[in-house]
């Protein structure tokens, strides 16, 4: 385990949002993540089902996890979210994000959630700017 | 007032994730919302920046709001957020949601969230697939 | 008409592929622009229909040319598209493209083609990266 | 090879536009396609660099390919892309579609768009509307 990469894990377990939201994180390597939440009472919309900013708040995190794991500072510019499948009250939901491109300044993820037994609830991709300040000096 | 609207603005008063994030519905009429929402500790990241999670999380709900207004079922398919400036905490985000398109099937809106001195913040579109059901009915 | 302008409309209408799509420039603003293009046989689909890629072609030349308004070179990072109508052969179509946020590295669009009549063909927004070199000098 | 999927390669060869940008269908198989197109000189830009409107051109070639692969009519409903690296005249571009999501009426796809050499150009994700009439029948 690189020194580099725990510091950053410690970042993201200090999350006070993906705290707020429960969720955890399960692998942190160079340009990959996975994360896992767990659907709440509180995470329910009006259609009784897990509220789209609730999934996206997952994606987001793994997003945000695997971007800022070379240590430089990454900021998301656009996300897209495909909402596939509802999720339920209760169901664990895995998130995966893997790097597609690395460039200098910007850089490309794509990203799954996925409910325990493999079914695709959503699938999003983002594109982050870095900037040139290193996360561990901030 | 529209004895319609009236009970859809009282589901989306009882959406739970919503309530969850401090959102509220300002305005609500067919294929329009405006929506609020204070930037708290429980939603900043490790930029100790409010998390593109929780800005989502408000474009989202008025996303939900307008395409949800007809009182006919509207389930997000696709959404795309292009973020444009920074949120801190105790901010307060405004979101509009316009309807761009709609079709029997599906439609369109535009969502901009803007901090309350107009400064846009985040920018998105989304696509919803619009059930044969009532929403009053389920 | 600023010189500067002048310069990146000549820059415009030398575009090789906007020209082997019949795409003309009817309007440019620093951050804003209007073209146009009339569906042909060649664009149809095997649905017989305006191909998606015909349409996005549109929208995407007038994203390069708002973008580029300003004289900075302006590189696409990423786009969405939303098709809400379809367009069949003959049918002119117009593009708008307004600037939502210009920031100094990165900056966001809004396209909207429209058919003469005003109807919604597609929608979309991008974000452009601005590198420091000028248009110009190019 | 299934009959079906014959009937399905031949409308796909006959698409006007696809043969207007001398794109290739090189393999069709249920949920999946695998296009290839050379960057001609009328597809560059005024940044002498191959437009994102013919990049985009190959990846909805192959996302209508593989998403009206069953023999049921789809229809793009909204589609991301996200330019990676930029692509020059007289390079072989590859793309590939594969089925992320397939639903009854709805279905998502993911695209990404590589140089001979493997690399990538540009990536994206569409979600299509499934009609109920089938494909032969139209």
């Amino acid at each position: 385990m690189v020194p580099e990469l725990d510091k950053i894990r410690g970042k993201i377990d200090d999350d006070r949002f993906t705290k707020f939201m429960g969720i955890q994180l399960l692998e942190l390597r160079e340009g990959y993540s996975k994360l896992a939440m767990t659907i709440t009472d509180e995470m329910l919309n009006f259609h009784n089902m897990a509220h789209g900013g609730a999934i996206f708040a997952l994606a987001d995190a793994a997003f945000a996890a695997a971007s800022n794991s070379h240590g430089q500072i990454a900021l998301a510019l656009c996300m897209n979210i495909n909402y596939r499948s509802p999720a339920n009250k209760g169901m664990k939901l895995v998130a995966e994000c893997l790097e597609e491109s690395l460039g200098r300044r910007t850089a490309l993820y794509r990203i799954e959630v996925r409910s325990e037994d493999g079914r695709l609830i959503a699938s999003s991709q983002g594109t982050v700017y870095r900037k040139e300040e290193e996360l561990a000096n901030v």
